[in-house]
């Protein structure tokens, strides 16, 4: 079998590690560089212990690298510094996985406005898709820049895709409670992620301006169910990895609901999507670690007339490195779940 | 000074060592006796060996202990067994602080409905008092019958009392999406609350039918400000102590909102309590953890137009047995503050 | 290729679980049937919601098994049961892995010293092999019963090997001060696994009488270095997964050391296993979690004159199941690390 | 009462604030200033949120702090930088409690052998006494600079005193393998301690080499009992406060021990130190958190011929900012127990 050549542009963040991970045991990838401003020089092992002779490549500047022969590029860089990578591997002509946040949002203007940050190459949008395998599969294969959704967004939009595809809920009344794992910090060391503060704690955060509230209300909007406006609030766990959002929502004017509704629907919208299990219990953040599932749990309470879901993803897996290879599975015609098999680490 | 002898009805659970960890310090406390029925004969630290050489008292039965000269009783036993002691001590005549969901709600009704239990002493309901103090602190001066709030209720109606003085939101449009930590489920070791299931780990859980939504629903539903309809969600955090409650709600209607006003309002309603703290950032678990604050911080969200309010105890301090210590206080004409004004252990 | 059909005898515990998860990926194995008494009838995805819709198999009692089609059992079971079942099994003359403690040990009255239990069937120990494959590789092709090693003698025993095969050090003066996670405590619920009393605490246990304090020196007793007197002190981490040995010896009588040289012999002596890293630094417990490597590193204090060894594993991992995985490829001819290179989850 | 007049030199670091978080509550302390140069304008309460509405103080430069009013000087500050202050805040004549590691050492020779930094006011040894009450309380009352313990050296030394003072064990054949949680590394963020890297994880570090090694020989030294070689390795573990020593060494020559006889002279020799206790079973960590307390179990191996002694202390109170106010109660006459006798959280 030809092997997918493939570079990876940023090695010292939990995302480019976790990319790692999954390609390593992937049958179709073979992975050629990765590379580092900040370690170039250093091997790959030296930045992430855990791979100790296992990967020893040495990372590169990416100035430095070869990349004509590569067949796909992963970008797993901060947002603001991604943009510039992405501009610059234009002339390559190979697809771009880019994990970062900056060709998500419907527009560079967007972006300004909650990034809070000039986008230096606005052109890229025009090509840019939203790699959410379960909502646009189809314009995926053909991409040649995939915007890999953000951790949250994935969680929330997942759980919520059903409600908006079959009209179920009012799009103005929703309200994404949303828990993440500390990894989705980021690996650079700072005082609310130190151990100290973190464990044995917990604290919301971003309250009323988190960049990922407009990523969630573009994307549901695209459902035409019209003008979504979407309450979201992001708390710091102290798990490593894990985001479970609790949904809530009115019902549409007129719908009468029941959980077991709920559950027929929300089964039959992922019926052919492999990496969404809808679940018999609420799920925890355990049976989805360090796999590509996301565990959807909706149910509707009569006594109070609310839509409650529940959705499960692991940050680094399905809120990112993962959700990037089923993406690059798609791009290359291979099976979806390909190198993605690896099932949840419980306990 | 006189000082007040008392008796603590159950030993080994959470509330009951921290009853005596609290008490230990406090300085018009004396501690006459502490009873279990399982441990009768061991030493208290044998059962909680933290009080090692401290409290090293032998544990009775409580139909073996002399009650006749004690000025107070709490009670730190599970809701079903807790009314039978309740019932059993009336002749005694002295406070009883009851820190069981037994005497909580406005009805042996509500109480079978809820907690799927008969009651069998419902004539305990007429001279309960539910012991919040900063809802209730004149009755409670004078109360034989004290029923300590639950930890998830102390939490959230706090965290709206100011809300619903001042008719600042529509009471039937509530969502209390609650954490608490690991200790909120009793020592009792169960599958849900072992290491290996909790630890890393995050869940919801009590979908819909929480005995403590309908505690908030009545104590909420005293103000006055018309029926209330709530949604409750507890989820189990990986922490040992400490509730974090995210409460959204929309504004009464005709209500020009923004945090500035919410924040003088909630000063000004809390003015006299001393353990509400509303805070200048969202409040932490270790920033009120092992002590008797409860912290709040109130929030109104322009573009979605909803209220948000963040409001965090201890549970085991706050939530239970330092709420019964500030009770305690209340009986005895003290200053509510007597023996609990340890600071929070952060980190 | 025709696969290894393959049954699991026990299904609720963490070994039995972790089985699952290493074999659904392993190209040459097809899983046929898992038993449980307690939960027969369940779908093992009940008992373990991680595999919700991929291992959704019933479970049977192990009495109802048609098992003579299986070419290997494991069993997964408590030591005291697991020695009933063996001895049930001899007659369908195929390979048993055990995975309880009850044939790691040399002879029936040493198990009976040391467990403080009758042993049922002496005879077993005649044809039992103890597993760990960096020491009996040849015997175990070809056994028919495999004793699993225990977690923490899996780390101390790899971590010492080198150290008696070229006799570097004193073999009674050995001390292991071994530290694991929670789940070596099993998956029952217990008081010192509940989580308010693990979770951000520390303590020793078993001293001076844990059973794997024989294992060790049997096992390294076998190098023929001499008699073992070897002080093993367990302790319990507030983490899910792992096991770290600190190990201190004397070096033997003459011999001159350094940390370089005993990094040359360790190498040499790992060479052709697989699973054996000699890390350049102090390894962690998540360098290894949810793989099959043990990571080694020795180190000696010239100021002090001792040998200081570091040895890391995942103690459901190399510890328990995945090392049953290795056993079962050198069982069948099949490359040792087959369905064994999933790497380790970090963070 | 007089009050003792205190200041506080170093705010934002964790012994600072255990530092208020203790004295806050002492009965005979005034606190009158708090210096911070890097937060000097902000409130101790923006620092450590904790403290809001209760330490609201601002923080001070120290150079423009007016210090001649007060009875006492705790510096909370990293070593290399306290030196400096001590020398300046010689001509304040009050007594100065340091708690770096600037003068513990017994000459500023070794201080620049194991610190690798040059002293600058070597003249300070000359006046410093180690601040362990258990070791040195009279020279400690008259005392004009207090070198407050390490953490470590207060674990593994009062785990060792007994042992000394009777000459039960030989000198030369200590190993203390100790762990301790992340407060120890310090308030600021880094690498290990970073929630993604240590959570749910585990390492020894500083072998061989840990400034902490030198500071228990030379203060066991004091014993009389001979030259000490004393095998030090450190461990960090997923909690916030505590650290368990575990302590193993070879009997003097010629002893006959059993854990009966360790017991009670252990009890003995301590028996009028009110933080020592020492206790029927192996310690752990949430026995001692937020108490000034320090548990031992000392043990004896009738099969390894080894002595096996478990330490445990909370690193922040006994080993840091409680022993810092029991040296002050000591210089001031007061009851050693003052302000102390906060008891364990635990859970």
């Amino acid at each position: 079998m030809h092997k997918i050549k493939i570079g990876i542009i940023g090695a010292t963040g939990y995302t480019g590690s976790e990319l790692v991970r999954i390609l390593y045991n992937h049958p179709a990838a073979e992975l050629k560089l990765i590379t580092s401003e900040s370690r170039a020089g250093d091997r790959f092992s030296d930045v992430h212990p855990a791979f100790e002779g296992v990967v020893d490549m040495k990372l590169i500047k990416a100035g430095e690298a070869e990349l004509s022969e590569l067949d796909v590029l992963f970008l797993a860089l901060p947002h603001g510094v991604s943009m510039r990578y992405v501009e610059q591997f234009q002339e390559l002509d190979i697809p771009l996985i880019d994990l970062s946040g900056d060709f998500r949002l419907d527009s560079p203007k967007t972006y300004e406005s909650w990034y809070q940050k000039e986008h230096t190459f606005p052109q890229g949008f025009a090509g840019a898709v939203y790699g959410l395998p379960e909502l646009w599969r189809e314009r995926i294969r053909s991409a040649k820049l995939i915007a890999n959704p953000g951790c949250y967004p994935t969680t929330a939009i997942l759980g919520l895709l059903p409600a908006f595809a079959y009209r179920l809920i009012d799009p103005q009344s929703i309200v994404v409670d949303a828990k993440s794992g500390a990894t989705g910090a980021g690996v650079k060391p700072k005082p609310v992620t130190h151990f100290g503060t973190a464990n044995d704690n917990f604290r919301a955060y971003g309250l009323k301006n988190h960049r990922h509230t407009v990523e969630m209300e573009q994307q549901l909007g695209h459902s035409g169910a019209g003008k979504v406006c979407l309450q979201f609030t992001p708390h710091l766990l102290p798990v490593d990895r894990g985001i479970l959002a609790t949904i809530y929502a009115r019902p549409a004017e007129g719908r009468q609901l029941s959980r077991e509704k709920l559950v027929e629907l929300y089964k039959s919208h992922f019926a052919d999507h492999p990496f969404v299990r809808i679940v018999p219990n609420p799920p925890t953040l355990k049976e989805v670690r360090g796999s590509n599932f996301c565990n959807i749990y909706p149910d509707y309470d009569e006594r109070t007339g609310n839509v409650i879901i529940l959705s499960a993803i692991d940050n680094l897996v399905k809120g990112a490195a993962g959700q990037a290879v089923q993406n690059m599975n798609l791009l290359f015609d291979l099976n979806e779940t390909e190198g993605l098999q690896q099932l949840p680490l419980a306990p």
